[in-house]
């Protein structure tokens, strides 16, 4: 039995109602899970960028192919591309993107050949640190031709491992490959398959396959690896044939046969594209559809290329893309393992997801069930926010296209605003689709408030952040839902917008009337704050209720980090928006003094049951800016 | 700023939303809090009984008159009755019991005349050590004629108030006496003023004077205090005129005079104690009205001599008894400073707070926006429970003729609870006031459910504890209601009842088909459990969402602390019924029966916006119990 005053380190009790006991398990505990369910899973392999355009792509394309839910996805280990370092291309840093913000279970690819054992080591150390947790153990190719085995050197895949369990106990997750048709460079096949029980002997976890053309290969090598005593999960690596190019590089490297079969139907096809990736896909399909069938294959490894089309067509085919996945909670959670109780965050980064992850990376703790003396206001530096992946996507014309060339005055900041909303093409013919504040279109609850959001932003309050009030939908609304299964949902209507001096002048007329159903914080680049809420206590505004579980309230306005917010929604202004006009240009001066001039403002309504008085709130504001005080004055002394 | 990793302890912001500033704040702030808001307050002197029926009775009185909103309580110190022991009638027991049992604010009175300095700091230590924060520092009544001064000892009221603030700093808030009419040992009314002034230069915050008969006696006071720079409050001691002999009594101990006018309408009606009680009540509003009417008075504080009726018709009359006081929880909040974060608690004891408060006593943490970690599942050990305050309030013979004096099976056990219920007098001719679970009547809320509580106790499910579903009321409502003003509160349905193992093994039966709408324990006296919950989870079960606040989810279902309610829950049955019987009688042998064989279940109904599904429950289950399965077998044979 516990004692009372053991901190939470210590106790056996959930200091968190963890929503799903994926995030918590490791990887062998989730294949176990999915095994013993029948559940079959897909897992996506990637190869690092070359340049640090690519990188933010493929972060993109995490992002769009996570949501498909895939077990896993891997990344490969480039020898040559300084795959420890810290450039934003490395595997390293790709890897530990997709557990840290794209919230992706991940595998990193670690070759040992030619490498010293500190060198290993120290990968290793940083791969713990950054949050991975699994490794696929290779041996990698050698340099140079005439590769001699070195004493006590890492000679083989199963050196790697025996020093990762050797050096990091069980820590680390393993994988290792494994060769359908044996090694290239084996004797045997089955001196092969003896190399790969030795692997899976010194501590492998799974067993990932190099890829193959007939179910029947897959099936025969999973018997054979049976018959000699290998239990644990074994993947088949499927390679849907995107192009002939790519399909005669890959098997000049990987040294396979391509089937007579399947050369018969391609080469007369060669030169036509979509030809033959219809044809892949369609292959792809019905030999996964027979490695399902045999009972022998829990899940299915997809050499991606680094491209989504195919490998989505495919999964979409099989059933196992997740068409309209469930959201955990309201936002994307992170896959480290330190942040793993983490489930309340502030409202204001909703749409800067990875920049709240990237300003928080250095806490001890994380918010857990309530925002707290658990969660520090020591935000990481703005100076840092410009890091790749906090970018906006888009070039610079891209962004001057959207926003604008060339500014008139404040009114054509609305109109750009305006134009974001409506998705409407601006006078220059191109849509806006992101702003600084919100790199992607429209969430689908912000179209919601569409209509209204469109009348204010005409008239200048320039809205960066919103969200309805919901007054308990089910946990599976497919806008609004999050959470297990069974609960229920609510919100308090809230609404973020940078506005005028003037306007604020009247807004804080207005809201007099509304307290205390509405709060407020409206703050200028100075930090020049103005208020009706308590200074330290935060505003749940996202909150679930569930079958057998305590409260989950995801997300807050919390006043101690709205001020952080502030620094770096202001920043947004100049960062990504004034830079692009020229120095002393008009349409560089009018965003210097949008900057410089407007307040961030941010309301909150308390009554969730009732229509949201917040538009009403923003009328009232307008009437009493359009009425005719002056007039009215002048009248009385007459 | 905040540096990551900071304790709670010492961190600036808030971990809890503290509903009430009242919780937190000292004394002296709320009377700060309540002269600048110009609420008037009123307080309650109670002396400590002598018998330990006496001390039940008094606690009742506590939560009583605790619910007409005194500001503080306070409680005499009887020199002669070993004042400082751990006597359940001592000065600090009581006072303790106030605190931490009823939630009241209290302030413990201390002489110290004939006391050594040691005792004193050990009687302080002890209340601190109890959560008293509150000392009314007095001389009291030196022992024997010829007192005389001690040099370096405590001669006057002001050598007390200087050791307090000595030897605890600012800890305490201290209370001295002021006397309208000069102290009967004073040598005039200006060197008494004099002495009241070194009493508050001392570090006294308020003053509580003795009782007086004419108003414009206490106003001239006030103006003498004020003249020689009294600035503290002076709070007038109210006396209620309760009978002739205790106000004849009253007058020759305090040596003070009985104006004449008063003493014309006394002496013809002196037999009659109405009239007496009716005449004093009247007086006591009246003067009341002219000092609050003064703007001197900001409070007034009634010397109750341990009654109730007289002072709170006064209060009544004056508009200042709370007819609907607001609850911060749903539960009794404990005024014990190092609970005053908590605000979660397992539902198990909703009837039984005072144990729950007894049982948790020694914890260092409460559980705080979340039951998990930060409590202990650490309980006092059962063997303490039959604490005097914690036992019935009702003596053997009472608890015969509710309960039964002789059972003739199990349905007269059905018979008893279904009488609690229904408030019909049982066969004996008396109502069932009470139940080993609920010391009280049944609460305004579980009368909603009162129909179905009747009908399934009647069939044998003894229900000691339930709540309906709520969904989302307004937070004023006066039977689910609490917490601030604007929110809204939340319940799922909640229903705990001893039943036998038959029925249990029909409804395990029936609940497969409510999963998984519907968590539920059972567990019999061995510790045989059976649950479909996860084994660290707690569900929420109550929960209020508040104006610019976090979440509030005071009341659990826990798995662990349940364990530790079943051991008590099964003991009632022994400590409270089956004593009340001779060895071997069968009435004792049908509540030792099922004590050993019944169940305790809980079950809650997760969905609460719809209507709660666990009456269906019960009925689905003697249904099942109904059905002619073994005639069906037959037939199926035949």
């Amino acid at each position: 039995r516990l004692k009372c005053g053991e901190s939470s380190k210590e106790s056996s009790r959930c200091s968190t109602p963890v929503l799903d006991a994926d995030r918590t398990d490791r990887l062998r505990d989730k294949m176990k899970r999915r095994i013993e369910s029948g559940d079959h899973w897909f897992s996506l392999e990637f190869f690092p960028p070359r340049t640090a355009s690519g990188a933010v792509n493929l972060i993109s394309r995490f992002d769009r192919m996570g949501s498909g839910g895939p077990l896993f996805i891997d990344v490969t280990w480039h020898p040559s591309g300084d795959p420890g370092s810290d450039k934003e291309t490395s595997s390293m840093m790709i890897a530990s993107t997709a557990v840290n913000y794209c919230g992706l279970e991940s595998v990193l690819h670690l070759t040992c050949c030619n490498q010293t054992k500190e060198k290993i080591t120290a990968h290793l150390n940083k791969a713990k640190r950054l949050g991975l947790k699994n490794i696929m153990a290779l041996r990698g190719d050698p340099i140079g031709e005439d590769w001699v085995e070195e004493d006590g050197g890492f000679n083989y895949a199963t050196d790697l491992v025996k020093h990762i369990r050797c050096e990091f106990d069980d820590y680390f997750d393993i994988c290792v490959a494994g060769y359908p048709t044996g090694h290239p460079e084996a004797e045997s096949y089955d001196n092969d398959l003896r190399h790969l029980k030795e692997k899976v002997d010194a501590g492998a976890h799974f067993i990932v396959t190099q890829l193959f053309f007939r179910a029947e290969t897959f099936l025969r090598f999973v018997k054979d690896c049976r018959a000699i005593g290998i239990t644990c999960p074994i993947l088949p690596g499927i390679f849907p044939i995107q192009g002939y190019h790519s399909l005669r590089q890959l098997v000049k490297l990987s040294k396979l046969e391509v089937p007579e079969e399947i050369m018969q139907v391609i080469e007369p096809i060669k030169d036509n594209d979509a030809a033959i990736r219809s044809y892949g896909i369609q292959q792809a399909v019905e030999m996964c559809k027979v490695l399902l069938a045999s009972g022998e294959v829990p899940g299915l490894h997809f050499y991606t290329l680094n491209r989504e089309v195919a490998t989505i067509e495919v999964l979409r085919q099989l059933g196992l893309w997740a068409e309209d996945p469930r959201r955990p909670l309201p936002w994307a959670v992170s896959a480290h393992p330190k942040r793993k109780v983490e489930d309340v965050r502030p409202i204001f980064w909703a749409s800067r997801p990875k920049s709240y992850i990237y300003r928080t990376q250095d806490w001890d703790d994380f918010p857990n069930g309530r925002w707290g003396n658990s969660s520090s206001p020591a935000f990481g530096e703005l100076t840092d926010y410009y890091l790749f992946y906090l970018k906006s996507k888009s070039p610079k014309e891209a962004l001057l296209q959207m926003w604008g060339e060339e500014l008139m005055n404040e009114g054509s900041v609305y109109e750009v605003f305006t134009n974001y909303i409506t998705g409407q093409t601006n006078p220059s013919g191109h849509k806006v689709m992101c702003l600084p504040w919100n790199d992607d279109a429209l969430a689908p609850e912000t179209n919601l408030l569409k209509d209204e959001l469109e009348k204010v932003n005409r008239r200048g309050i320039l809205t960066i952040n919103s969200q309805p009030n919901i007054n308990g939908k089910p946990s599976s609304d497919p806008i609004v839902g999050w959470g297990p299964a069974g609960g229920y949902v609510f919100q308090k209507a809230y609404l973020e917008f940078f506005t005028s001096s003037e306007n604020v002048t009247a807004l804080l007329q207005v809201l007099k009337k509304y307290e205390p159903r509405v709060n407020y914080h409206i703050v200028n680049v100075q930090g020049k704050n103005i208020t009706n809420a308590h200074e330290m206590q935060p505003n749940a505004v996202t909150w679930g209720i569930f079958p057998g579980r305590e409260i989950i309230q995801p997300t807050v306005v919390d006043p101690v980090s709205f001020m952080y917010w502030k620094d770096e929604a202001f920043a947004l202004w100049i960062e990504q928006w004034v830079k692009l006009y020229e120095d002393e240009s008009p349409s560089r001066m009018i965003i210097q003094y949008i900057h410089d001039n407007y307040f961030l403002v941010n309301l909150v309504d308390n009554d969730f049951p009732l229509d949201s008085c917040l538009w009403q709130v923003i009328e009232d504001m307008f009437a009493l800016l359009d009425s005719p005080r002056a007039t009215q004055e002048e009248g009385s002394q007459s």
